[in-house]
């Protein structure tokens, strides 16, 4: 079996998000797994300093409109939250946590929390909200709400989002590493495509 | 026969030059014209508090990397000057006049000048290589020289930056317009070509 692409995503990133679908269609075309990690955008873009798409007046709005085009290129159900962008820590360290003990729910449980946000226009900063995705999972509610307040939690998912930003030099999202090579954002997924095909150029 | 495709680029931007090639093989395939518009870079980013992409770390590094990666895939020439980014107003307003002239003598001189720093990396800002290009191409060069110094030029070519920037709201190159759709980026080449074949979605 080759090698997993890594997938490096931000639950508050409509791309991330767009990618994710994406990028889920791309792997299994070529037989390959797709290993998930969560980070912080926020923190990427102090290094860079650089904002979120839509901080930004004119490419804000052009941005707005190519997640709808994107959206419905590729048959993705999409609707840009209201209230953008959210703080998603909660989730993204609910999910590293996961990861560690159940990587496939962890990815059922990301796709829940990116379909509650970008479909559903839930607030998934708010903890009841990713409660009932855990419920709905049959995921311990109680062991997962107090993982994620536990220091030892906290401590070694942060070192994992500085690991991602400070020497995988992740920068935005989703961005990916398919056998090594490095490829940023959801327009890249149809090189990533061609990559896999060709072995690469 | 159906409306030209509109594309704004600048001549410092290495995606610009790509996506001239790019872009010129799909309107090429779709039977569609280009129409070259040249405008400031820095007159965009101005209002949206962003760089060019080298003057970010971690993106800049990956971008040097995904320039060259894109022209190997699409077998554009192309080596990555090591004096980057250039003023190159006077290309530019060159250019401008050069349109209004004669638009196929035009785009003729915007690819000698794109050729000359991203695949010679000779100094685009140095009017004696500018000279040298229009020399090449039987353009008068002292009506040239003149033209870029004169008042009403200068006037005229701001108006069409602002134009570019304030009204149709370019924010980055390559920019492209599709009948009334706006696209940005030399990876969206790819969806100009889908969008061009299927008539949109």
């Amino acid at each position: 079996m080759s090698a997993p692409i890594e997938f490096y995503f931000d639950f508050s990133s409509p791309y991330a998000y767009l990618g994710s679908e994406m990028i889920g269609r791309v792997a299994e075309k070529h037989g390959r797994r797709v290993n998930w990690h969560s980070f912080m955008l926020g923190a990427a873009f102090k290094g860079e300093n650089t904002g979120p798409l839509t901080s930004y007046p004119r490419k804000g709005e052009y941005s707005r409109r190519d997640f709808d085009r994107t959206a419905r290129k590729y048959n993705i159900p999409f609707n840009m939250p209201s209230d953008f962008p959210k703080t998603t820590l909660a989730a993204s360290r609910g999910f590293y946590w996961l990861s560690g003990k159940n990587e496939n729910l962890a990815k059922v449980f990301a796709k829940a929390v990116f379909a509650a946000y970008f479909v559903n226009g839930q607030d998934i900063s708010d903890l009841t909200i990713i409660q009932q995705i855990t419920k709905s999972l049959d995921i311990d509610e109680e062991e997962f709400s107090s993982a994620i307040q536990q220091d030892s939690v906290k401590k070694a998912y942060r070192a994992s989002v500085e690991e991602i930003v400070d020497e995988k030099k992740v920068f935005g999202a989703p961005y990916f590493l398919v056998d090594g090579e490095p490829f940023w954002g959801a327009d890249r997924i149809v090189q990533i495509d061609e990559w896999l095909t060709t072995g690469g150029w």
